[in-house]
């Protein structure tokens, strides 16, 4: 089964060099040799997070940073705006309500980007607003929200500034201290490509200093906590930290400022033109709007008359390809193609000439060879 | 470094073939390959907490298993009762505080242990106590808690027993069923000897009944959501699982199997009766008293006249050899020997060669091999 072939939204093939560091042996956590690794580790994280401030490493997934990002800086009774237009919008909606946060949603149709001037009219109208949270790369539809601008909107306001960059950062553009963001939280498994298990969060001033007045009711997330054994000597973590992992996400961090940020997110910018065209010459169509669509994962409608076992079925029992399907109300209606990490023409080319195979396969009366045609042309 | 010897209350010496097993490819969390390897470690968890309910893995250190268990069984304003001996007793008491959960502390000395009689008069008193904590084995101090007898006197009370065999699971007697405990959380990096950056919790189905009617104000920790995804077909975890770690348990957990339950439990006892033999002969005292010495970690009071700098400096930076210190107040006081996992009489026979010689060469007038011949007739 080691060669299948994962184009999934995460997680995403993890580089051999990757996988080696992180079989260096276990060392104690509490000395010196870790706490310089974990030091690099996330003055690395910082640089591809484009901020001066600090970042902390917690042994989670990447909804383990939403929770402890928005459960440490909005308290119990108080108001943050989600915007919702997908899964894990929702998702930062069902963390608020699970902690006693007057959670207020912004709606967005699914397949849709949320706009600056939404984000501006909801906190116009309401003023006891003291966090948004927005997501930046949508994977559950495939799109990506302009968090550029919104923050272009949210510096003129006091409420801060949530975004989960678990699917976009180091595949899409984002500059945490340019774009004003208080709190910017990742995963390890995404564009990073490191393996899962790991999820990173930054705070800015301002987020500190609302964290320092809330009383978070979450104990190993507890980021104030974080903040203080990060500043010891050796830096440490509150709680034993999954230390391989760490070794992998360094080596996976160092690969990435190799590249340059720049390059790698032009790199990604690339495979989505190269997908969205050859989804559209083997006749298929895009689930979101071509202009809001994600760097790192293309949504696709179901093809007609065509169910999703017999589609993402045959790309990976006859094809060796893992594509993953839709999720929620959208299961069975889309399917996500996802190019993140370590994503070239190579992998491209064998996704195409596979899913041109399959829909031909299937009786779709097209030119199998049509994708990967359209694809090379963006190469 | 790599040859440093990790004599820790963890993380301790992790098998090469458990290495080995980290570093495979990462598959999708949500397929069916995936849903096999998690179905057969959580079935091996079970063996191994010597349990007939189902295991859960949870991505997080053991203090996350330690939330999960608490803030899922007992609501807000719910009375607890906390057997505090210790740092990792005394944990219980702070998550229990950072979730509203009404705190009752039953405090023990450190370096004694609870007796089921000190359980029974509390549950006597107060039939409000919904829950009780007790910590298996307290690292902080090195002493273990009758775990079993306890059960004897929580099995005639509806309260919920919860235990926390963070460091004692593999390495001292456990069996969740027979000792009548309700909730049993551990962690991946102790006696099981896999990385650290997992935990693992089992639930009665007393504590699944309860655990249905409080409302956590957890998401990550959800426990309720870890059996519901536990039960799909292809098995999965709510949240992105760490797919390596997991490899890297299961192998660790077969390993566990094939030694033998029993034989294992028996060579961690074997090596703290040679430890304590051979702390004694070098002329040091044992921290706690030596009937409820811990069977996988010894605390040993600081010579006299020596500082921790010196003695596990040097047992570090000459000898190559990492002992612990002591926690909160008791730094600077003891020094912890941890005998976990992959233990036998070759690392005790480097650690007491090595502790003779550190001592011998500060000053102390002793025979240096005194320790390490005491040591010897364990075996």
């Amino acid at each position: 089964m080691d060669n299948i072939l994962l184009m999934l939204p995460g997680p995403t093939t993890v580089d051999p060099r990757v996988l080696q560091a992180m079989g260096k042996s276990v060392v104690n956590h509490r000395g010196d040799e870790f706490g310089v690794i974990y030091d690099e580790t996330t003055e690395l994280m910082s640089k591809t997070f484009q901020t001066k401030n600090s970042s902390y490493i917690l042994t989670g997934s990447g909804t383990s940073a939403m929770e402890a990002a928005l459960a440490n800086l909005v308290g119990k009774d108080e108001k943050v705006l989600n915007v919702v237009g997908g899964k894990f919008g929702g998702r930062f909606k069902e963390i608020a309500d699970v902690h006693g946060i007057n959670a207020q949603t912004l709606d967005v149709e699914w397949g849709t980007a949320v706009t600056p001037d939404m984000v501006e009219e909801a906190l116009e109208a309401d003023e006891d607003i003291k966090a948004v949270t927005v997501v930046h790369n949508e994977t559950s539809t495939g799109v990506a929200a302009p968090i550029e601008e919104i923050g272009e909107v949210m510096k003129n306001y006091d409420a801060l500034y949530i975004v989960d960059t678990v699917s976009s950062l180091a595949g899409d553009a984002v500059n945490v201290d340019k774009f004003h963001i208080d709190a910017c939280v990742t995963g390890s498994q995404k564009c990073i490509a490191a393996p899962p298990g790991l999820a990173a969060v930054t705070f800015s001033d301002d987020a500190w200093a609302a964290a320092e007045k809330v009383e978070s009711n979450s104990y190993y997330l507890n980021m104030p906590k974080y903040q203080k054994n990060g500043a010891k000597s050796p830096a440490q973590t509150p709680y034993t930290p999954s230390v391989n992992l760490i070794y992998a996400l360094k080596e996976a961090l160092e690969i990435i400022q190799a590249e340059g940020l720049d390059n790698r997110v032009a790199r990604h910018h690339q495979a989505a033109a190269a997908t969205r065209d050859a989804v559209k010459a083997l006749g298929l169509e895009l689930f979101p709007d071509e202009s809001v669509s994600s760097a790192t994962v293309t949504a696709v409608k179901m093809p007609e008359g065509l169910t999703d076992d017999q589609v993402r079925g045959t790309m990976l029992n006859k094809y060796g390809v893992q594509l993953a399907g839709g999720q929620d109300h959208l299961k069975g209606n889309i399917i996500r193609i996802g190019h993140m990490g370590v994503i070239s023409y190579k992998e491209l080319a064998i996704t195409f000439t596979a899913l041109g195979l399959t829909l031909k396969g299937l009786g779709k009366d097209i030119d199998a060879g049509a994708g990967v045609a359209a694809l090379a042309n963006h190469y």
